[in-house]
C-alpha cells in the first residue's frame, strides 16, 4: 500500500483491547483504516480476533469502505511500536483516574503533539485525564462511545482546560471519517451527556427493584414497549414538544411543569425559572424546524409503524419466550 | 351487526377526548370494537375525528381487525349515554386528582360493579382514584398508555388496595385484545413504572440545560445516537449485562457498582447491598433465559443493522436538516 493510501484512510491506534477497545478497531477496520493495536496481555489478540470476528457480519451489511479489512491489523505489547505513524489514537484503559493518567500521559510523550489522543472514559473529565501530560495536553480529549462501538454512531467529543476549539473540529472530522456522530459537549462534567441520563434512569431503575416495585424484567419491558421505541426516533424534548399537542413544548411545560415538584422520581428536579422555560421551549422550536407539531406527528407515526415491523421480529414471542412478559 | 358480534369485540367506553383519550379511541376502533366517546365539550367530537384520521393510515399499514371501521363511534355529553353497555371504561380527565376523583365516582355509579374502569393517569396512585367510589371501587384501576396510544403497546395496569388479583387479569385480557402489552405493575407508587424512568431522565436532561452544560437538541442527540437505539430491543437491565461481557450483570456490578457512588447524576443511588445485587444479576439471568451474552450480543447486532437501515431513513440529514448535528 502506498503512502498516500496509507495517509488517507490513515492509521489509527488502539490502547486496551477489552470490549470497547476491540469495538473500535473493528470499527475503524471497517472504514478501511490500518489499525495497530496494544494491550499489555499478550494474550489480548486472541479475544480481540474473536470479538472483530463477531462483527464483522454486520459491518459487512452496514457496507465496508473500499480496501477494508481485517487484515489491516498488527498487534504489540509494546506501546511504542503501536503509537508509531499513527494519524489518531484511542485509549481504552480500565476506568481508573491514575491507570488511565499513567498511560495518558506515556502516550503523549511518545506521539507528535499534532496527533490526536481521544480516551473512551465512560465518566471522567478530561481535564483531569490532561492532567499528567507535559508535551500537549490539550489534544487529550474524551471520545466516549457507546456499545457496541462498531454499529452505533453517537461518541462525545469533550474537550478540558487546555484544549482549543480548532483540536475538537478537526477532532470531530476524524470520527465523522469513521462513520460517527460527534457532538461536542459545551462544557466538561462527570458523565458527561448520554451517561448522566442513562445513570439517572439506572439509579431509579435500582430503587424500583430495592423497594419491590418491580423486577429487572419488568422494568426492561416499561422501557423497550414505551417509551424505548420514540428514543430511537426523538430524545426526551422533541417527545415532550409533542405530548404538548399543537402549543408544543410550552404548552407541555404549563401542563407537566407542576409534575416536576411530584416524588414520580427520588431525583429533585430543578425550579422551572423562566429562563429554564425559554431555553428549553426555544431549543425544541429550534428542532421543530418550521415543521408543525402535526407534521412531526406524522413523521413519528410513520417511523414507528416501520420500526414496530422490526422491532416485533426481535420481540421474546419471536423467539419461543411468549409468555414471560 | 348482531349482538354476539358487539359482545365478541365488545363495547369500549371512552371519558375525556383529549390526545390521549383519542389516542385510545382509533385503538379501539381498529382493533373492531364499538366506541362510545364522552366529552363534557361538544366541540371535542371535531378535534377528535381529526386525530382518528391522523392515526387510521397507521392503523391500516399494522392491519385492521375484521369489522373494525371509522363509522363504529357514537360522541355523547351525556356520561351516561355513553357509559350505557360499555364492557371497558377509560377515563382520561385531566391530570388533576380533585377532577378525576369525582369523575371516577360518577362513573362507578353509573356502571355495573363487573365493568372495568381503567384510568390513564400519569401518575396518581390507584388507591387515591378508587376513594370516592361507592359502588365497586377495586374495579378503579391505573390503565396507563403510552402517546401514540394507537401505535406504543405498553400499558401498565396497577390496583389499589380494593382491587383483587382477578380484577387485574381479567384487565390484562380485555388491553391484550386491544393489541397491549399489558404490565401489571406489584406494587403503587407515584409515577407508576415507566413515568419515574423518564422522569429521572427528564429532571437530569432540564439540568443539563439549566447549567449550560448542552442544548435540548444536543441532549436530544445523545439519545437518538446513542443509548435510544438499544432501547428500543433491551432495556437498562439488559443492556448492561451485555456490557457485562461472558460475566453478564454480576461482572457488570462489579465493575461499575462504584460509579453509583459517582456524580455522574444528580440523584443518589440505593446502597449496592448483597440483596439488592442478587435480585437484579438473578432477574437478568432470567430474562437472558438461558441464552449466553455472545448470542444475545449477535442477537442485538443483527437487530440493530435491520434497525439502523430504519431510523437512518427519518434521520434530520434524510430531511435536509443536515449539519445541525
Amino acid at each position: 500500500m502506498s503512502a498516500i493510501h496509507t495517509q488517507a484512510p490513515g492509521v489509527m491506534a488502539v490502547a486496551g483491547c477489552g470490549v470497547i477497545g476491540s469495538g473500535w478497531i473493528a470499527r475503524a477496520l471497517a472504514a478501511g483504516m490500518q489499525v495497530q493495536a496494544w494491550d499489555p496481555d499478550p494474550d489480548a489478540i486472541r479475544r480481540l480476533r474473536v470479538n472483530i470476528d463477531t462483527a464483522w457480519p454486520s459491518l459487512e451489511r452496514r457496507g465496508l469502505a473500499e480496501g477494508a479489512s481485517r487484515d489491516n491489523l498488527s498487534f504489540t505489547t509494546e506501546l511504542a511500536d503501536a503509537l508509531d505513524g499513527a494519524d489518531l489514537v484511542q485509549e481504552n484503559a480500565p476506568e481508573r483516574l491514575e491507570i488511565k493518567q499513567s498511560l495518558l500521559a506515556q502516550i503523549d510523550a511518545l506521539t507528535p503533539a499534532s496527533v490526536l489522543i481521544g480516551s473512551s472514559t465512560s465518566g471522567i473529565k478530561p481535564s483531569e485525564l490532561q492532567a499528567q501530560c507535559q508535551k500537549a495536553p490539550g489534544r487529550v480529549i474524551v471520545a466516549h462511545p457507546f456499545n457496541p462501538v462498531y454499529l452505533l454512531p453517537l461518541v462525545e467529543l469533550v474537550g478540558g482546560e487546555h484544549t482549543e476549539a480548532a483540536q475538537l473540529e478537526k477532532a470531530s472530522e476524524q470520527y465523522r471519517a469513521l462513520g460517527m456522530r460527534p457532538l461536542i459537549v459545551q462544557r466538561e462534567i462527570e458523565g458527561h451527556i448520554a451517561d448522566r441520563l442513562m445513570e439517572a434512569l439506572w439509579r431509579e431503575a435500582l430503587y424500583l427493584v430495592n423497594d419491590g416495585v418491580a423486577t429487572t424484567e419488568e422494568i426492561d419491558a416499561a422501557v423497550v414497549y414505551g417509551a424505548g421505541l420514540r428514543w430511537s426516533l426523538m430524545g426526551t424534548f422533541m417527545t415532550f414538544h409533542l405530548a404538548g399537542g399543537e402549543g408544543g413544548m410550552r404548552h407541555m411545560l404549563e401542563q407537566f411543569g407542576p409534575a416536576l415538584k411530584l416524588p414520580w422520581t427520588r431525583l429533585e428536579a430543578p425550579e422551572l425559572t423562566d429562563t429554564l422555560i425559554n431555553r428549553v421551549a426555544e431549543g425544541s422550536e429550534y428542532q421543530a424546524a418550521g415543521r408543525s407539531v402535526a407534521e412531526l406527528e406524522a413523521r413519528r407515526d410513520q417511523f414507528l409503524t416501520e420500526l414496530l415491523a422490526v422491532v416485533e421480529r426481535y420481540w421474546p414471542e419471536a423467539e419461543g419466550l411468549g409468555g414471560r412478559i
